[in-house]
């Protein structure tokens, strides 16, 4: 990796452009996951690559649905596997779910490598390297889902999900958290639950919600998601991006009218 | 290249992604190249992937500074090289200017390349391969710059560039126009004039604008630079982001408050 002064005021999102890059060299991600890092960054950049109070809600929205759900699944891709596989792994610990690799291009190589990866981490249990069904409206490799992961679960945990697979996932009347950046997302609308954050924050966040809400009884979880509107929850995030960029804006270019002034002398 | 229909809502993102990708896979662009370009698509998609009335207002300024320089260049790196090589040329003819590759990553290897698929389309100087300056300010291979190209220019068009190469530029008393979709980015807030749009649509729209202002004076030219102020009109581009923006949101979740309603019942 290039060196990186933990200095740097963008530290977290320099080191997880590297280890994006790194995972294409070791053949765990996509060329195309390279620019979807780079979308990721920019949409990071406009929530002033922080937790918003409202991700905050769905992460505790999210662990109390994958707490409640009775065959959870974890759809882990070549970004999420070259970002946080770690935190995969103890996201599939706590709530109890077998990781399911899937990839949107798909080579059976980068499917054995990520597996082989997440297992050298202590998954308990790693899907995808012989998938057994199809997920309908899907076309070809894209559809592939295996018994006893994805394609048979009531609720799955998709980070950085394309729409297309989010929305086929959502018609087999399964419940569907997602982590995506982007607010407007075919993938964040169609959720049953979107986390609008950085993975590397959404997913340890999502293990101490979890650890939290354990202390708490189920009739609580229920509650939690009675309350819960994923629209009003996407609403509040838009705002918060609509506020934050105003205030770059202003704070850089407050003296704008003086500048203009000062040039009229 | 993947085959995409040009009745695709999103064809011109997805053609360009796919020119980035040929890049690199010939050798013309960095694998970092795709997470900037990734980046690029997130900022476009907030101005709403149009050209906006303060990018054409900053396109005219610039196309009137780069006329009435006395020694322009013209910067050309990897994702430059794989988006608008032919562009360039047009550019470069324009405003009788060279190209001078100038890569952040520098291998001699892709240097070579670029400059030979820049002559293949026309390109009257191509400059970069043999640099014999050095700008003051920056490290090893970034600060090499050629005596007749960027080195001695008076104007420089950096389309896609790096904040410390804008600075140092600007701190050598040259003039710098800037392509960059990032308003905030200190490439936008250090150049003279940023063209705040799309490589692929301000390329054109300069050599359009050219043309426009090559049947009026020198004079009128001089009077639109006087009247410039690039901090407006970055103030003006960060507002059309946030109208589109809070437009979008309000599109689509504008029925929020309804289906919180619904939920009531």
């Amino acid at each position: 990796m290039t060196e990186i002064p933990n200095s740097h005021p963008r530290y977290e999102s320099l080191m997880a452009r590297e280890r994006i890059v790194k995972g294409v060299k070791e053949g765990l991600t996509s060329l195309q996951g390279m620019i979807a890092q780079g979308r990721g960054e920019a949409f990071d950049y406009l929530l002033g690559e922080r937790t918003t109070p409202s991700a905050n809600a769905a992460t505790k929205a999210a662990a109390a649905m994958l707490l409640l759900a009775k065959r959870p699944a974890i759809s882990v891709n070549g970004n999420v596997a070259a970002l946080v596989p770690a935190g995969m792994v103890e996201l599939a610990k706590t709530f109890n779910a077998p990781l399911e690799v899937n990839l949107f291009h798909r080579t059976e190589e980068r499917v054995a490598k990520i597996a082989a990866l997440l297992r050298s981490l202590g998954a308990p249990l790693v899907l995808g390297e012989r998938p057994d069904q199809h997920i309908p409206g899907l076309e070809h490799s894209r559809a592939f889902a295996t018994r006893g992961g994805i394609f048979d679960a009531d609720v799955v945990l998709i980070p950085l999900e394309d729409g297309d697979r989010c929305e086929a996932l959502v018609k087999m009347e399964k419940k569907v958290v997602a982590i995506d950046l982007n607010p407007l997302s075919r993938t964040s609308r169609m959720a049953t639950v979107t986390i609008v954050d950085n993975i590397a924050r959404a997913v340890p966040n999502l293990v101490f919600s979890a650890a939290e809400l354990s202390k708490s009884r189920p009739e609580y979880w229920r509650s939690l998601l009675r309350e819960y509107d994923n629209n009003v929850i996407l609403r509040q995030t838009a705002d918060e991006i609509l506020n934050h960029l105003n205030s770059q804006f202003s704070q850089q270019f407050s003296n704008t009218q003086n500048i203009f002034m000062q040039r009229e002398h």
